[in-house]
């Protein structure tokens, strides 16, 4: 068996490098490079074609070896207790986090495999909670693509990666400005139905059966003029109560759901 | 003007019992006493008819003077900035928090005003946040009460005030044990329908319209076999992705606004 190189020092410049990654969109940027941590993200970012760089291993805390996934790793490093304790959100449960290489997210990556897509779309949503949330829906309803139209993070922000787990390695996400995303579902034929307050139509009336972009904005500001004037119709979910108080991704779940039961699932 | 009692010491008895009864379950439930923090909290929970004790106001942060509020308060205390801070979750961007009395919320107490009444059931949640998250959806979908069965917390735990965004002081809540509750559901006629993952009837083909309790388990072991074995029908939500990703404040909304759909809202 091949002798693995051993880390043991928190002063390591690698593991420095680590925790940097986690802390600096801009070092993430700047590297293409991102941090995964646990053995089922992993195994969706390894399902998701994503390259594993460098994969370190804490022996003292995980028990099997994490043998599924060490054929994928390009180069397989063995820390200490101490080392994954400094790198590591979860107070030592899994003992395995990589470093991964970052996906291009261009619009014109979108592979389409259905003439007859669901597509969710956020706009500049700024909680990385929602976008992970949001994402575990997409792969709960099988979306063809998640657009992030206006990002205002990486998608690889730690936060976002946990709080999907792993539906950000699942989904195919694009991102890019809100005009060009406009310009690509139109270009592609898909029609835009925005979540708004202020619209006056009930969703459970439109028709969503025909190739179909569910476009939510922020829970504060809504989404800007541009997405409700290319829209085909604003939708309103109706709230009967005290306040209005449907998260960003509560909001999206019923309006992909309701186009999954008018789809016939 | 009356004059106002002050306290600028964090070392003041009142003061540290605030502090604990934010920390404390035992201490709530021992008192009836639990804190509300900021200005729409608060008047939320006015309009659903809880009594503020003690209101506490920091006239360094708060612009208003919180106006509203003041009549239903039965003592106001003027505080500190320095107080404030030691007492608030929120680092000062508000100024404001109270003493409340807590309600009761015995099964015994639900008063339905329909005859056809759409309840939410949630047995045993752990996460604050997703009780919070349940709390928004009920409010927002004008459930005519939620039941918690088997909890794990007091309702009053300050992270599920603060995830409710208030929405703790609109709806009608109810707690009790399971049997207490499917008790209470089928004495009223009222059919259940449980979410579960090892169901094989799509939510969509139930018929929802009569009246109707859905409940929920939680993510990691569902729901117990009390419930699946009382229930008119057990349903699933198709997940279609890669994980059974939805989480339970989703999977409540879905099943809630298609209950909803069907009855025209």
């Amino acid at each position: 068996m091949e002798e693995r190189k051993i880390i043991t020092s928190t002063q390591n410049a690698l593991v420095k490098h680590v925790a940097q990654l986690k802390e600096k969109s801009r070092l993430r940027k700047k590297t293409g490079q991102f941090v995964i941590e646990g053995i089922r993200e992993l195994e969706l970012a390894v399902a998701g074609g994503y390259v594993l760089e460098t994969l370190f291993i804490c022996e003292e805390i995980l028990e099997n070896g994490a043998s599924q996934i060490l054929p994928f790793a390009k180069e397989t490093i063995q820390i200490s207790a101490s080392v994954y304790e400094k790198l590591a959100h979860r107070g030592g449960t899994e003992g395995v986090l990589a470093i991964a290489k970052a996906k291009s997210h261009a619009l014109e990556n979108i592979k389409l495999t259905t003439g007859n897509p669901l597509i969710l779309v956020a706009e500049a949503p700024e909680k990385p909670g929602n976008i992970g949330a949001l994402l575990r829906t997409a792969d709960a309803a099988n979306i063809d693509a998640v657009i992030i139209a206006d990002p205002k993070s990486d998608l690889y922000n730690p936060n976002i990666v946990r709080s999907s787990v792993g539906c950000v390695f699942t989904n195919t996400i694009a991102m890019g400005t809100t005009e060009e995303a406009i310009s690509f579902l139109k270009n592609k034929g898909i029609s835009i139905f925005c979540a708004a307050l202020t619209a006056s139509k009930n969703y459970v009336e439109a028709t969503l059966t025909g190739p179909t972009a569910i476009v939510m904005g922020t829970e504060a500001t809504g989404l800007s003029p541009s997405w409700l004037s290319n829209a085909k119709e604003n939708l309103i979910i109706p709230m009967q109560g005290h306040i209005d108080s449907l998260n960003v991704s509560v909001s999206a779940a019923i309006l992909i759901f309701e186009a999954k039961r008018q789809r016939g699932f």
